[in-house]
């Protein structure tokens, strides 16, 4: 059957082309309130080509926030599999315009490549699904499973109201695997599989100490000044061997198995291509773990950002009235982020003198998410990637934290596979854009795995 | 003699004032390169009124940076005791216009006060020791001793080229006693004396781990975070009793006599007055020195600024680049900044780890400058500001610097006293002030000090 539905694809090259480049040209930035009549505009501009290529119950779902875009063909029957795919239509600020060399919203080819942000991140690869399911259903009229879409507008912003939405909608959105296409491969050429992630907690850290900036050469010696007094306390949260050092923060980790650290030696990764990446003097980290097991295994503490005080050119001798962090973690199973945010709340409140008045912000926070690396869906899609790019793909964790995942394995018991379509594409920054042999190799990809996974 | 001088001032106190206005009516704002042109107006502004008022030898000194203002009258002989007024005519920025009730150059009377930028720090102090020579070579035509004139024109900026101007001019500046009216008094109507100063260094710290911000989900555990390096090696500044923790910071200090210590226990300041000042949670520091101790004669290091990653609202979840700290130490003899800044330099070399590239970057310093507080000077202006005030005046070091001070010491080999005339004054602030009450009495208090140090 793939063979028809790759030839129609194949046949309609060009218009699949062009309905990317509609959806890549509505600006649907969701952290921009200015941007909201594109963010609905994407939606409704969903909701028509679902219904277009022939699914069924396509609708904008509505738990708060940005709406979800939801369509379904269940054709296939109660014999066979159901797959839950989930992408966003909402994609990040252009930032300046000085640094991009084509217009983010303008969708322009050159060198093999479509320019236009969210490209990759993530409306060619939602789209390379769709175009999946149109083209079964175009050269067939039916899919040999399941399908389900949800097409979330708020991925951008943290997601934070899909924890509701999935709870509202949970039997419509039940299924036997939740699939996901965003992200990077490992390499050009060279796909890959996560059967997990990381969860996170992120936080704001307000120490205060005088109501209003001091002269140091009044009150210093006399003041406890808080950017010392935070400085003091970010210090304690690693100990010498790059661990972190909050009392507890281990108790909950799950040891990595013998296999999966097997697997995890398998990833042909090696410190020097991450010194490549990075820029960095050397690596650091925990050293009882591989350098791939810290970067997607194992759980972390990361300051993201200081504020205090006189930032500008020269001198400003002054004792600051405050100062903040904005620390994240990166948690792995079974850490619960909450459970995280109280052993942060009791070292502060152990260890930070009363002379400085301490706020912790909850920011946002979800459980990492692991799925059987042993699975059919892995090993359907091991066989299908290894075919459709003639490379045996990676089959690792991903660092990373995507709300949705926790969420729905959470609700709904939804066993995961990530497999991202795209490269690295500049995400986030300017000039954003997609591979056209992704584009091509991806939809062959997507069309031989429902196929596969509808036969394992 | 000085019956006469008072009388005169007396006599001529609308003059005085239209002077001082008009002084105060130029925007000689050093920090700022559009006001050049004005910073020139009031350097010969105040060359002009100097000759009007029968100074001799007035010119601009240059040594680099600003014009300085010279002007001396050694008419006494050289039996008389000569004494350098120091003051500055560059006066900071305006800072928001929004925050002004009047306008910053408008140099409007309301309240018992006279509203400008600079009016107090340093114009009308300066001109309360233009106004006494004034006053004494209008009703006497000659003065009681020898006195020159020092105006510089970047002491809000640091008087980068004071050190140059003191050694090329050595022997125009060499006199008995440097005398300063600059700051505030110890309250209202309760007059201060000054007889050292702390110094300081000011370094910016650098750490740099990686080419660029890095995501933390794809990097977190495997690169150093510089931001975590860097508050860890804050975090060693101090121990755990307020005392700075640098290796051999200490090694230079001068312990206080038991008869300064008996000094400072005498000034009637409390821990309520600076819980006030401060707003503070609870009074901090090393414990085995007195709060004023502390503010005022012991060495500090401050974070005056941190700056690193994400700073905006909600979350980015970054290894940030770089992670950098706004520094200083306040001084006490005899500690040597150079000394300390090696020291400095030895403990990131010891103890921050090689995946960090640090960089310290020197912002200034200077040495303390504290002359014998049992010298006739102070004694000579105790019975002075007793009399005009009918406060007995504290006697105190001050906490902060004044790179003018510690020059002339150095280079001159200058006694010095600080006898502030102004208050708080929102120096540096908004709707920055001068009492007219301390205009008047300050004046009283410079025509009598000429004439009691003359006869010391």
């Amino acid at each position: 059957m793939p063979y028809r539905a790759l030839q129609y694809a194949q046949e309609h090259a060009s218009e699949y082309l062009a309905d990317l480049r509609a959806l890549l040209q509505i600006p649907s930035v969701s952290t921009q309130p200015e941007h909201e009549a594109d963010i609905l505009a994407a939606a409704q501009w969903l909701v028509a080509e679902l219904k277009r290529i022939g699914l069924e119950e396509v609708k904008l779902l509505e738990a708060g926030g940005n709406p979800v875009v939801y369509g379904e063909w269940l054709g296939a029957g109660e014999s066979a599999p159901t797959i839950l795919i989930y992408g966003h239509y909402d994609v990040q600020p252009v930032g300046a315009l000085a640094a991009w060399s084509y217009p983010p919203f303008g969708a322009e080819e050159a060198d093999g490549k479509i320019y236009a942000r969210g490209a990759s991140d993530n409306k060619a690869q939602l789209m390379t699904h769709v175009k999946a399911v149109e083209s079964y259903l175009g050269a067939h009229g039916q899919l040999p499973l399941n399908i389900k879409m949800l097409f979330d507008g708020e991925e951008e912003i943290g997601s934070p109201y899909l924890n509701a939405l999935a709870i509202k909608y949970k039997h419509l959105l039940d299924a036997d695997l939740l699939f996901i296409s965003d992200g990077a491969m490992f390499a050009p050429n060279y796909p890959s599989i996560d059967y997990g992630l990381r969860g996170f907690l992120a936080v704001e850290l307000l120490f205060e100490s005088v109501a209003r900036n001091l002269h140091s050469g009044s009150y210093g010696g006399s003041v406890h000044n808080p950017a010392q007094a935070l400085a003091a306390f970010l210090g304690l949260l690693h100990d010498d061997k790059g661990r972190v050092a909050l009392p507890g923060f281990y108790d909950d980790v799950t040891p990595l198995t013998a296999g999966e650290r097997a697997l995890l030696a398998d990833v042909p990764y090696s410190e020097e291509q991450w010194l490549v990446e990075t820029g960095a003097q050397g690596v650091w980290g925990d050293g009882d773990y591989s350098l791939l097991e810290r970067m997607v295994a194992r759980p972390t503490c990361e300051i993201n950002g200081l504020t205090s005080g006189y930032q500008g050119l020269g001198i400003s001798t002054i004792i600051p009235a405050w100062a903040r962090a904005k620390l994240s973690f990166r948690l792995v199973p079974d850490q619960d982020p909450q459970k995280v945010l109280k052993q942060l709340e009791a070292y502060l409140a152990e260890k930070v003198e009363d002379t400085i008045v301490t706020t912790v912000r909850y920011q946002g926070g979800e459980r990492a998410a692991v799925t059987p690396w042993r699975s059919s869906a892995v090993r359907v899609a091991m066989t299908v990637l290894t075919e459709v790019w003639g490379q045996k793909p990676v089959v690792s964790r991903g660092g990373g934290s995507l709300p949705v995942v926790s969420i729905l394995q959470r609700e709904l018991g939804l066993p995961f596979i990530l497999v991202p379509m795209g490269l690295d594409d500049n995400r986030h920054g300017p000039n954003e854009h997609y591979h056209l042999v992704n584009w091509e190799k991806g939809l062959a990809a997507a069309i031989h795995f429902y196929e596969a996974f509808a036969q394992a």
